[in-house]
């Protein structure tokens, strides 16, 4: 109350003006300019002329001079920006996070501890000799093209002195076809071999699931491009057995033409390029950048020991956490294990991405003169779960559609059958890759993978709907099926798989 | 493996074309359109000659044609959108949301119990009394004016007999003045001991906080309704008695000029009027829309519920835990709970904004037909914290604007020195509110209020950068201010007082 009774007793302006040193035109011009200035972009330009002819009294400026609605109201005629609520979501998640961290350190204290992880000597040695094995099956696969060369060199050369017309018998002649079949085995026999042999070395004998994982990643990735050599030389073969102006072949492989690329050097290149589909010349750029090598070198360092610190601090425990919680089936406390556990595997999957695909293969592309460096396209917008899978991983979409969707389209395949068939076989794959490094061949890669079909085929209608109310449905159950059900309940059971078979991979944590 | 041992041998389209029924051509086409229109918008145009001139071999078709850029690579021509990041925040902070609820109804089960709370007849009692008491200060508000008005008749009544030319005599006459004084000092005794006596009653007998803050702000509100309605009179008044073209008036003011405007219910529309600053005349609607009061009234209650349930459950069981970190100054703890705490209250704040400034305000508008509904701007938007001061609250803010502020500037105040009057007085009312209710006048109110005037200072260069860091900046501070210091400090450091002083207010906790 000293306010007012400090301010009750203000003379009216009129009389004022005689004690005041400044008149009160002055004043009223200064506050226009001051206070005004700040209120005026708020307030719409209807209201201006009322306050234009102010009165000279302070106390009698009507404030409510127009009907006006309440700007979230629907009698509002624009709806206001809600500029603010995207940053306030945005703090609020951070600020989320940064309290569990400290919820985390508070219960856990630093569980980052080199010296506790449990590798073993066989592992890395094992893992070396699986590593150093791939080349020795790449140059068989080399050996095996090198014979198939040969083999159609001579069909040419016999061919040149028969002098007969030539389309016409070679197509007659099961020649090409049988030698293909024995070709076929041999890459078969030779790719799946260094396959099986990684698997077997890896489930049986590696205990470590991050020296398996390489190890069968490496083993799978390697086979894959003996496939695609394998193919892509199968027809580059008979483009060259039967010249024809239809069987036009790319102009980029004018400069290497068959049975030129059949070399070491190009299938060397071929392994260690970033791409699992073979073309005997791929896009090159003409120098390297060291320092854009480094940068890249880094992020991925740094990505690296980020992802092993939230994986030992923040992932560990929630896992260990939720085993007991599974055998006892309480179905709630799983549920919020999941939830808690999609944050953290959330974060550790964008990071692993960003460390692989940007960091990693740009690095690796960029050492190797490797021009087209499309790894990915913005599968983050995906509008649906379809879409994702086209743009997430462009390596492998690409392998997938050149050897196998493709080709079954040609022979008169439905696209839903090829589309089952690729993703039958992408979840072999992805069985491979878990399962076998953590010793668990469970399944659940394999049926997760086949879940993406009935997302795929459920998510197509919000994608063609091609409005933004379809693109944020379909965008919001992409991530949902992607960060809630797919990763974390999957890292979830083949933990607890490896658990309930070994106990804790870390000594640190019981 | 069985996948390439199906697949693996499949005959050159240029031979298998004599098995399948479909020509190649035809199932290219086919392929074309179905695969081909899903991924065309994925590949830039620059692809496109290329793939049209496809080979009608499968294998070998130039994925790798040119060479491109990663999109998150700054040699990448355009930046992607990250359209679907968005989305995923929201996502993560609904999960994490519903984590939180499903930890803690695993934790505490229900503690939502109408029973529990713990309010006394007395309070029940007392408050209805408080609450009548209100209209009769009004009442003697209105009888001092009505002398005044007689007063000023009179003084006409004379003025008139005597015919002496009008502006002369009056400015000279020091009557206004000393009449002004008696009629100040009445109304500061009426609207002081109304506030007083409230205030008085809820420190001392009423227990409950919740009564005891409507209690007090009604009495804080009709305290300001009060002085608004004494200082317009008098500059009406003053008006009346000085007629001249200079002393213009608000147009909207014509239909109810001086003396005909005090009346009873001229008064009792002021006082149930969403708004702190009087007019003789508002602008009016027409007719009231009774669906529309109905929706508001529906919206208001389901908030209210919302509240109550979210601070049962929620704030209540981390108010308590914060308790005796507090006691033993555990620093690290302390900035946990405010951190979950500020996202509770926070939403809170958010229902009870909308509920009071959206819901209650638009009803009692539109029952009484009341025009003017802009009770706030677009806050959430504020690039500056002096700007969400500016918004948030519009009538608190044109009564400050009115009666405070701008008649400062007219005695010749600085601007800086007016808002720091405003503030002060403001966080004496805020202090008001809070610390009578919960029987604390401890000062943090007071204090928070007082630590707006740096931060507006701080945030008023970012507001004029007028670039959209600036507005992001400034706004992500305003929120951080506002949602992470400002509100859950002050509701912890209240609450503490409060149970330091009585313990807990429900029965349910210990």
């Amino acid at each position: 109350m000293p306010e007012f009774g400090a301010s009750a007793i203000p003379t009216p302006p009129a009389l004022s003006s005689s004690r005041n040193t400044t008149p009160t035109p002055t004043t009223t011009s200064e506050e226009e300019s001051s206070q005004g200035s700040a209120s005026t972009p708020d307030r719409p330009a209807t209201a201006i002329p009322e306050l234009k002819r102010r009165s000279k009294y302070r106390h009698v400026a009507a404030y409510h001079s127009e009907t006006r609605a309440s700007c979230l109201s629907r009698d509002s005629n624009a709806s206001p920006s809600f500029f603010g609520f995207r940053n306030l979501v945005v703090i609020v998640l951070i600020v989320m996070n940064l309290r569990l961290i400290i919820e985390n350190f508070m219960k856990y204290g630093v569980l980052i501890c080199l010296r506790c992880h449990d590798y073993r000597k066989q592992d890395l040695v094992l893992g070396a000799v699986l590593f150093s094995l791939v080349p020795c099956h790449l140059f068989i696969a080399y050996l095996i093209e090198l014979a198939a060369a040969q083999q159609v060199k001579g069909v040419i050369g016999r061919k040149k002195k028969s002098d007969l017309p030539n389309g016409k018998q070679m197509e007659e002649q099961p020649d090409f076809r049988r030698t293909w079949v024995y070709i076929a085995i041999a890459h078969t026999v030779n790719a799946s071999v260094c396959l099986l042999l990684t698997s077997y070395s890896v489930y049986f004998y590696i205990n470590h699931p991050g020296i398996g994982t390489l190890c069968e990643m490496h083993a799978i990735v390697v086979w894959l491009k003996n496939c695609s050599y394998a193919f892509t030389n199968r027809d580059l073969r008979h483009a060259f057995l039967h010249p024809s102006p239809e069987n036009n072949l790319p102009t980029i492989y004018d400069s290497c033409p068959y049975p030129r690329n059949i070399t070491i050097k190009n299938l060397t290149y071929f392994w260690l390029a970033p791409t699992l589909v073979y073309q005997p010349v791929y896009p090159r750029t003409s120098y390297i950048r060291w320092n854009f090598v480094a940068k890249r070198v880094a992020e991925f360092c740094g990505l690296a020991v980020f992802m092993w610190i939230i994986s030992a601090q923040y992932a560990s425990p929630t896992l260990l956490n939720a085993l007991e919680k599974i055998a006892l089936r309480e179905w709630a406390s799983i549920a919020e294990r999941v939830m808690k556990l999609s944050t953290i595997s959330l974060v550790i999957w964008l990071a692993g991405f960003y460390a692989l695909f940007q960091s990693f293969l740009n690095a690796l592309a960029e050492v190797l003169k490797f021009g087209d460096r499309e790894f990915y396209k913005d599968w983050w917008n995906s509008p649906s779960v379809g879409r994702y899978w086209r743009t997430w991983n462009i390596p492998v979409y690409q392998f997938m559609k050149r050897h196998i969707f493709s080709p079954l389209i040609g022979r008169g395949w439905s696209p839903f059958a090829a589309s089952v068939t690729v993703f039958t076989f992408s979840a072999l794959l992805h069985e491979l890759a878990v399962g076998i490094p953590t010793h668990n061949v469970i399944g659940v890669a394999f049926g997760g993978m086949m879940l993406q079909l009935p997302l795929i085929a459920a998510t197509v209608p919000l994608e063609k709907m091609n409005s933004q109310a379809g693109k944020v449905m379909g965008n919001a159950i992409f991530w949902l099926s992607f960060c809630l059900v797919g990763q974390p309940l999957g890292a979830l059971l083949y933990f607890f798989a490896w658990q309930a078979k070994y106990g804790s991979i870390s000594r640190g944590l019981k």
